[in-house]
């Protein structure tokens, strides 16, 4: 299936999967070459560790690198392309109004990509790290 | 903060997290020695990949991963431990009524412990593999 | 290139990797249903963290857990594969007279396999993990 | 045991192991703010793949990669980390006359730092990613 590279291209495919949309997760911006995209995943109740603590739950954070991850393979080869693994490190407790994923593509392969993924708060704070490796054609 | 290590005190602490009950995740079982935990997602609607795909987004089985990682390790510690970096290896498209996540503690050390998790769907076949390392006293 | 799934024929491979050698790594079992491998590396002065510590260096470590994982693959496929990525988790000092490598394939895809690797001391303690993906066919 | 960061000193560190010193692992520049490290390792015979390949087995560029993300936390601890966990990304065979690893520390935490590392040939292609978790007190 292709996937049109552009900031309205990408919001397209993100909500028409229930999952992120139930994220909230909004392009801020794609770019072809360096293949890259950023990600936006404002906080809501529901993604909450605890109820009122005003932290985002592991999950979506892990959720959003993967989705961010991909969409950098994405903007260089145009197709959908599945994960086949994924390190996420959480570096400190994230909080605030929005999470913020830029993600870029370190290799991009006949068969394999890698993409490397920062997560920023509000404040501007390196709060979780990925790295995924993600299958060009369908491993 | 103590945590009950039986089904129900497990359970609780599931319900307890906004974006945990939002997955509907069940504690089947959880054991001391060795300290394991399975935990059951069950399908919805809200964590498929595409509308009507029947194969749950990667995003809920990260998640999964995670949560029943960690509460392998707390089996054994008897209270909550953040994660500090995980690693998820998605094997195959995981569709069908549920998945339910296997977690191991492979090691329990003084200020960090790590757990293997298998994730299996309705026919018993593998769909993804974690592996985390998990802060006993907070990083 | 094919590879004759035995003791022999594993051994035979490993003497011809100059850094294999080197490491003087020797394969203890081999089997191809379930996929698994086990290769021993002895304690020499040139692998040892510190000179006269007794411990291993992790670089040696780390390679004996990739190589085993990548023989794993191939019990199954019966011909060489590249590693895609790996992790390493490191448990404790690791001494004594050897380590074994426990390796054994979780997933045979079309295009990529994925190995677990233990490894323990001559204690029968576990001192360090791996995890690693592998091309089938080349990346 | 404090390590003086400078070039000398890391070299000094480096020449005092012996897996490292069979390595040949020279250190290029080191940086205390921002935390960082160059290391180089030049080819020589026994790092071989195969024999006369002139491609480096995946073996020294993981211990290549670890060393470095290292001595990365090290530049801002001024004292020996252990490695907690790692993971190693081979983007491609990796050959030439030499390869440098460039490490830089993204997060120093109380207990624990996180070290990304690249991986270049001769040529300035990246040939291998490295990402690591090490112990600041010790785990």
């Amino acid at each position: 299936m292709s996937i049109e590279i552009s900031v309205a291209g990408i919001q397209h495919h993100l909500d028409d999967s229930p999952f992120i949309a139930f994220l909230g997760l909004q392009c801020v911006s794609v770019s072809a070459h360096p293949a890259s995209v950023e990600l936006r995943m404002p906080m809501s109740a529901p993604l909450e560790r605890g109820p009122g603590s005003g932290q985002f739950h592991g999950g979506p954070i892990a959720a959003l690198i993967d989705t961010a991850g991909d969409f950098a393979i994405i903007a260089a080869t145009g197709h959908g392309v599945p994960t086949v693994n994924l390190r996420v490190d959480y570096l400190r407790p994230a909080g605030g109004k929005q999470l913020v994923a830029r993600a870029t593509a370190r290799r991009i392969g006949r068969t394999l990509g890698v993409a490397d993924i920062d997560v920023i708060d509000d404040e501007e704070r390196l709060v979780a790290l990925g790295r995924g490796t993600f299958a060009i054609i369908d491993a």
